[in-house]
């Protein structure tokens, strides 16, 4: 299940895997500390290629280019980034102030997703922590490392009390798939590993639950297309690729029961900002009693806000992402222009469903109802401090 | 405002122009009675071809490629293809038998628009009520020519009624433009001339009214990057191109003043069958108020069904359609292959709004209400041969 063409560098990584700890999204090299590698994911499925870091703007650029994106993953490496700009001054009196400055670089790269902001607080407050003299580079090395680990127990977590929800609706239609729609890639690739949405789908599926996944396609980046119909397929999950334009037509037929998607910032109310066109499958799912859930780690509530579609910076991105698409040309990889040259786009990356279109919320610590309530009784500390 | 790349017979067909009739979809060639020509609509925005259509044959592949495709003028299309038929066979004393055989074959290629079976059914009528003798190529040369030209009237009355609308609009907005949001291309490419959701835009473009459109790109086959951007930009209509994911998101900012989509089938009761993806756009006007009107000549009315969700057929089709996209690539025009080979894809090419988040139906005889009232009130007679 392994797409045609593999970058060189694809023994290096063991298959992935829903169960075990194998797979990563990020990693420090293990044969030298002075290079995090990734996965280029733009160049998925056509190509399997892992990219080195070694600064700080490499990290940067990654983000901002969407070699990485998912706004766990997004945060993660921002905070491998942190650890080269440590390791870069390393020796120098500046060290500290030098990744300070890389934090608020790094914090500038993507608007929306609040993990991002999330794991740069988490960092500055280990270097404020952190004993004059101390190794820098230890500590941030050490924190960059437990971000990962604990995303992948979050991660378990949500897929734990996810397997829940799908287990019910299987008791509910022996013999048949339960058929789960989700939007963009909210899945091992935006994560460390499991992901968010689809962490419920690979436990079901690890348990035999017969599951079968709509995977919308995710325009303008191709996301589902591109990454969720990938690592579906490396997992053997059965799914079948959609246009975004389908999911009305198909839940009107009753051929979904249950609606997954993840979210880059989510208020206290739960209102939650995902990718664009997140919103239109909602008020889909809410038109036909189809459950929406939006599966997230505590990391991407933002408690600090309440009103999303007012209060949530939606990024606008290049239009060449609309304009060009990216796939095996007759001779090999290529991007096809396929709008006249002078027409005007727009490309907004995100948008917010209100809380009143969620279902539920799916974290590490339960489902909750969307609201504020719901996110306080599962979360009483976080909601306490703001 | 052309495309860079004009096929040589370009010059054969004046610009597209929203006012006056030198624009056609469909025509018989002016030097030989023996060509029927389309513009192959595949090819646009990149070049522009025209396609020669000599066998009836010809004209089915045609609208079952694709070259042609708009409920209008898939009905011209088989009309004019009948005429070739009868050409063909013109000598023949099995002339009139293989027009009808013809008929029936065409009847086949597109399950889903009505406009096609209603073309069909006019010409069978003008067959059987023609003399015994007759020439029945000038018969259906003269059908076919009405057919189109009855079209262009159509889609001129839409346009003066649909106007009203946006008039309207735009008075409550001095100084800021009209911002309507269409989906696919039921632009004067889906018809003879005109259009039908896009009548009422370029009647208000030739009054003076500042108009600007919304265009959902519409996967997979990009009918509205590659068509309605293509004729806006033809007629000097301003418009901005997004993906079909970012409909809710402009509503819920304001930026959408008013919806009009096209129709390829309309049950008496107002439900209407339109390129999937439209009742998601349907959906996030209701929520957030934005008036949302579907534009269509009474053609497109079945008058003999009542629930557009369990009676009108969905086509499905091709999943290259979705896999496969055309543009233009770093040598020449290409198409890409976005996915992994093994992906599986669905691909339904329309989907259904229920006639409750329509505001109204805007047709050659006036606007009114989705519903079996509405409609029989402007067309009592249709409605009442059911």
């Amino acid at each position: 299940m392994t797409p045609g063409k593999q970058g060189p560098e694809r023994a290096e990584q063991t298959k992935l895997r829903m169960t075990g700890d194998e797979f990563r999204t990020i990693w420090r090299k293990p044969d030298d500390a002075t290079i995090i590698q990734i996965i280029d994911q733009r160049r998925l499925p056509h190509e399997y290629v892992i990219h080195d870091l070694t600064t700080w703007q490499d990290g940067a650029r990654a983000i901002d280019d969407m070699l990485v994106r998912g706004a766990p993953l997004i945060g993660a490496t921002a905070a491998w980034s942190l650890y080269l700009a440590a390791l870069e001054r390393r020796s120098e009196p500046d060290c500290r102030q030098y990744v300070l400055l890389a934090a608020d670089a790094l914090g500038n790269t993507r608007p929306t997703a609040v993990n991002l902001r999330w794991a740069l607080d988490r960092i500055r407050r280990v270097i404020d922590e952190s004993a004059a003299g101390s190794d820098i580079v230890a500590v941030l090395e050490a924190e960059a490392q437990a971000i990962c680990d604990e995303d992948v127990e979050i991660s378990r977590g949500i897929g734990e009390h996810g397997l829940t929800l799908i287990e019910a609706i299987a008791a509910t239609k022996p013999g048949k798939p339960v058929n789960i729609l989700t939007h963009c890639n909210a899945g091992a690739l935006a994560t460390i590993n499991y992901g968010t949405a689809t962490a419920p789908i690979y436990f079901a599926h690890a348990k035999g639950i017969d599951v079968h996944v709509w995977v919308d396609e995710t325009r303008p980046r191709n996301q589902g297309s591109q990454l969720t119909a990938w690592e579906l397929a490396e997992n053997g999950v059965p799914h079948t690729l959609i246009v975004d334009n389908a999911g009305g037509h198909i839940m009107q037929h009753g051929l979904v029961d249950l609606c997954i998607t993840g979210t880059d910032r989510t208020t206290r109310t739960g209102d939650v900002a995902n990718k664009i066109g997140t919103y239109l499958k909602a008020l889909a799912a809410y038109d036909n009693n189809v459950p929406f859930y939006v599966a997230l780690p505590s990391t991407t509530i933002d408690w600090t806000i309440s009103d999303g579609k007012s209060e949530i910076p939606i990024e606008e991105r290049d239009p060449d992402e609309v304009s060009m698409v990216y796939g095996r040309a007759t001779e090999g990889l290529d991007s096809v222009n396929t709008v006249a040259t002078n027409t005007r786009i727009s490309n907004f990356a995100f948008d917010v469903t209100p809380a009143r279109f969620v279902t539920g919320l799916i974290t590490e610590k339960g489902v909750c109802e969307a609201s504020e309530d719901g996110l306080a009784s599962l979360f009483p500390e976080l909601a306490g401090k703001r």
